[in-house]
């Protein structure tokens, strides 16, 4: 995570302030709950509550943790300082430094998640758009890089839309994953703590219970949340990889929005990088790069080992950082994206015809012609095209041969676009429910 | 994949007579679809199923195709061979190669998620049972590697039931992921196929249509599917660790089932090695190592490249057989896990009483001593303990200063294991609707 | 590791008539240096050599292991058969399995790397030819796949020679890297033998002893094996990468050799796919997942676990066999690409002299012009090519105010394409020592 | 990266106060060269080093580029206010921001190699002083976790001390790698800039030219570099795991070593966490996983994209520093590990001289006993111990028929300790050159 790469709200859920003010709901929560177990008294539970409103100090927390070299030891004596050490004398009682912290970090990634699941919806939005915008803007697909058959760009936009709907049900899926808490002890027995008290401070934040812990909450949740992040910016790259090629100067069928004031552009109006969407392919590196490691946390030794956590130390913030903010671009270059619609049609006829030598195959075979005359005139036809520069349609109704199967309006037929995207409603009212 | 870690059924999903049988009912489904719409004569479909339990020859499909080199056609050819040429005249109209690989690779994704669904199901009846076998099994929890608070038995095992019943939804989840079919032409516009072919196939062969494809079906389905299994995977070698832990000579809480057979086992009573988990350890990083490149083929160029092939033939069965016989291994090891209820108790009372510090040091705390002081008497029995090996429990019986703050009968209570398996009812409850 | 991208001298590295052959070795040579030592007697050690040149039998060893449940000892028990039991009585004393198991590996691992090298040194004997074929062949240079300046195709094959030049010293090092044996027992005291057999079986093999084992071979080793095989595998994809970009419809500038035979080619001739560099982007991401697992086998538990073996017994023969397929598929791909020197002519010249706009505000500012007028006067002109098509020069030559700072053969000058390649002699001759 | 996991040093190599410094020297170098050439006048090269010695306003610096939208202009501009508008107007003259960058990252992971080796150096000499200060210090070896024979903690040192040492000359080996620089324009063939001010910075700067260039420096390099460091961490991870095994509960051979002002040591004496080790295990993940996309950057479009640079700028750092802290947690570990000798002569006891039963079962058979009864005589003297927790040696020493076979001293020469530590010093004679 680095500032270049990062969204403010995303990088608050990281912050001190906001570790600090979970931590103590879940500390205030918790003495409720041991209050009306009647465990601590009363008073002292709603003495905690002054705290409510007041920002910590970090810098005194961090001084304190500098003597103690325990942070939620540092943060409690903190807090006994605000609330008075006499009422706060029953705080945390029972719990283990773990409960606070799994929870909190948990707490954490399900607000990253709302921020994601929110971010993927305002991508679904933009793409959806572009993708009416453009429903019948004819452009040339494309398999292996080589021209194949029409299709529109409407088609390109609603095939992102229906993979980032994927992506979206598979955050929420991933939200789900990890909104779970646990105040459970040391090793998970509720040996010094009841029960109820989890499940009163997950109810207050939130969460559910997690139904078996030890110290730790599973890790198992962790991994397939930052697996989910994993397909999503894989995604991005996906998206991202498209729009890099359209803009490589011999297709230039599209272009990162390129604002007025940025220097250089009109003293090389071809000079136009695909800078952002570039930078995507590299930030989905990144994300992707936090998968394995989050895989290999789940395997701690017995009820909990420590390993895992200087690992999510890093990827916690790093990875939802680094993804809100790709998710963020992507929908702003979608939403810019300036697109060429004459000149996918001029690539389209970069062969003159010859992406239609397929269908004129087939109409010559249907017409009765064998197989292998088929091939054999449409080739000689072809060649003309690939070899001399000539136009496929004129060569074909020009070929005596070709005419004694098929009729002019037959042979004009098939170089009708229309052909190719009959069904782009049948496809959008199947990914948008309207076409 | 090689076959010591392989087990048939998951193999023969990748068998080539596997592959074409799908082929095979893709083809045909979608010739009786083209029937119906009066694209093909009826009597050209029914022609198909004359080939309905032939059994094809792999080995004349691998002849034709050294000549046409292209596996699709070479199949086409050979049962155009079955069927009869002119009958078989219009099969595949209309449809693209990859209509049909990509359909059939999903088709035998989900059957092999068929298969590790029914493996975790089997994985949790061992578990379940195991778990409630040894509900009460006390044993001691550890953070680190070190002695923290009892535990049970039954609770580690039911942690793992609860992990791979997570896994289970995963799974599950996965499998409906790549569960679709797309028929839909060489860019996915079903220019020369009507959508309706489509449907029928993937309603024929328990699919649902691609909403929308391109000539593939999108790959971030496949990466979702394989992080899903590198996640269980990361939980196989979870309870892996803890066996392999459990076995070691200084732990011997338990092993794995060593048959009577296996050379040299009673000259070296000692010497059983946990050669099972410690295999489920690599293969657990077999089935992760698959997650990356998974993610990677997301990306592929335009409306296809074929990058992502080469992978998905080594990974499609590599991937799944390797798990699939994992997750077989690893509930032989759990059923056949020998307990030592004994050990257990021998470990857990290695420090003799010292566990229960924190409970003495909270007790004295409650009984009015200040918590300098609680620290300072807890502190000075327990260096005896662990310095002189004396019984922590008969040391503060012997303190006066204890003694005037607990009665025998208090530090007596500190010393009761029930005090730590209090709540397992609750937790079974939880995991298992049942205590 | 499937037979499609296999060439059979790697695979028969790790056939187990290969594996068994090493084994046979290996005990052969330490009976010898035990001889030596006096520890067995010389008539059993030379009668061992009795079946040097016999084809062990797989499937009886086969046999006896589903018996024994052992392969070493399978094996020494059919190696007996041959031998005469009592003559090969003293085979293997002293010895662990893991002795031959690892020793072997590592002999696999050397002659696996060393048809590694042997396959880059052809690739770069493939390169060099190319680039010296293409030294002046211009092409424009694109930086973001947007057009920056000339380069020549010779300099792209030579950067691609420097590149795979670096990956032969690597793999050169990552060859001394594994090429160590290990004869030290059971934690690798050397406790019942003696360091001077693993000297002599060492250099009877071409290894060098081990400094200090355990039970096994340091695993470090391996992981910077495997990782040298993932940096080659990234250079096949760079390389793929690029002859994919170049042989995109739009771009045209070299095609992978597309024989007479391959069906279909005639009647489409634009859509020759370059499926073989696809198909090493897919290779390359094969090849690369193995290093992390190859880096997760280093933490073995105390003198080993064998957690490791699993993943080698795939990673070992699948990572080899495809990376020597990739590095001859790539061979034969750069050296029979179809290269078309006057398309990357077409190409360079499709902005009509655009791609030169810097070289002229450069001259301009020289001439005297202040920056911003000069960055006026470039502009002024590059929209007109980029708006209405006009040719970058002409108009340049037509603008009295620029016409006023240079002269006509300065701009002249400013066009041509020498001044890009003037220094290719010397990158060639600091890349192949010659020009 | 964050503060917790951070050195000094190896985050200053980071801060854009040295990366501004870097790209000043590299600027004012090539203004030397381009001056010696003619190129510019050598007033203007003098010039820039007025500014030599001034600390660059990174904060003046943000504020240029937050207009201009590019860094190194902005440096530029800075720059010019410091030298002076015209005498600056040369500095940067041919040159392309990559040019720049890209020496300058160069440089910065030569530095981050060069502590990185320091950090090796000093680990190599702890684990040095440890090793003979226990070379004869005995501990059970293990594998699979269980005991196995007799070793050394000296050895246990001693084979870390090899294993980093082959990290040193990885290490050694990767710097070699990335000690290039390039100044070689747009797409690398010095149209505007002779190679020779290339050649002039590089010298100065401590890097090769590189051989041949394109607007960047290969990444291939950097692959291997960061190869390299996943290797190093691999081993990081390798002594963590065993530290952490030692520390268990059950096994105590070792502490890491605990201060006296940690909380709550004295009251739970038992409690002491081996939270270092497993630190570091974690933090080798965190270094790992910059291994892949590191891979991934080699493949770039054409002359270069941008996508590698976000990677770069996260992990080049992240990666650096974690693996220089890892390095120094890891030395100071291994400094202050307070070492059980009576513990480990405990463990090795724990089954009454079982270990030693494969010893017994070879002189049996050695004096002339048939395989079959000596495995029987082994047999049920073992059983004894492993049932009864007899003293192994006790009841071979009591059993006539073993008798028979072994006088008293023979078996009791089967229990000295010195039979597996007599090679000790050829080894150490191996690793340090001594013993």
């Amino acid at each position: 995570m680095i500032p270049r790469y990062s969204r403010p709200d995303m990088v608050a859920i990281w912050a001190p302030e906001t570790k600090f003010r979970i931590w103590y709901e879940i500390e205030a929560h918790a003495c409720d709950a041991q209050a009306e177990l009647g465990v601590i008294p009363k008073a002292n539970a709603e003495a905690v509550w002054k705290a409510d409103g007041v920002a910590f100090d970090v810098a005194r927390i961090d001084e304190i943790e500098a003597v103690t070299k325990h942070d939620v030891i540092a943060f409690l004596t903190h807090l006994s300082e605000i609330v008075g050490a006499d009422e706060a004398r029953f705080v945390h009682q029972g719990m283990t430094s773990s409960d606070v912290l799994d929870t909190t970090f948990n707490i954490q990634l399900v607000r990253a998640a709302d921020i994601l699941i929110a971010d993927l919806e305002k991508l679904l939005a933009a793409l959806k758009t572009r993708a009416f915008e453009h429903k019948d803007t004819v452009r040339i697909g494309r398999s292996h890089g080589i021209h194949a058959e029409p299709t529109t760009m409407g088609l390109t936009f609603a095939r992102f839309y229906a993979e980032m709907d994927r992506n979206l049900a598979r955050m929420k899926t991933a939200r789900e994953e990890v909104a779970t808490g646990a105040i459970s002890g040391a090793v998970g027995t509720f040996a010094n703590i009841d029960p109820a008290v989890e499940v009163h401070v997950c109810e207050k934040l939130g969460l559910k219970p997690e139904p078996i812990s030890t110290q730790v909450i599973p890790r198992d949740r962790h991994a397939a949340f930052f697996a989910a992040m994993g397909v999503v910016a894989s995604s991005i790259e996906n998206v991202a990889t498209e729009i890099r090629h359209m803009q490589r100067t011999e297709v230039l069928e599209a272009e990162e929005f390129f604002s007025k004031g940025q220097k250089g552009s009109s003293a090389m109006p071809h000079k136009r990088n695909p800078v952002l969407t570039e930078n995507l392919t590299g930030l989905a590196r990144l994300v992707r790069m936090a998968v394995i490691p989050a895989m290999e946390n789940v395997a701690l030794w017995h009820e909990r080992d420590i390993s895992h956590s200087s690992v999510e130390r890093n990827i916690g913030p790093d990875t939802t950082v680094t993804l809100d903010f790709a998710l963020a671009r992507l929908t702003s270059v979608v939403e810019n994206l300036v697109v060429y619609p004459e000149t996918m049609l001029r690539n389209l006829h970069k062969f003159k015809g010859l992406v239609m030598s397929q269908r004129v195959l087939l109409a010559l075979t249907q017409a009765g012609v064998s197989r292998e005359d088929s091939y054999r005139l449409v080739q000689r036809n072809a060649m003309k095209v690939w070899e001399e520069g000539a136009d496929f349609k004129e060569e074909l109704l020009k070929d005596d041969e070709v005419r004694a199967a098929l009729s002019e309006a037959e042979i004009e037929e098939k170089f009708d676009l229309g052909y190719h995207t009959k069904h782009v409603d049948t496809i959008f009212t199947r990914v948008f429910g309207e076409a």
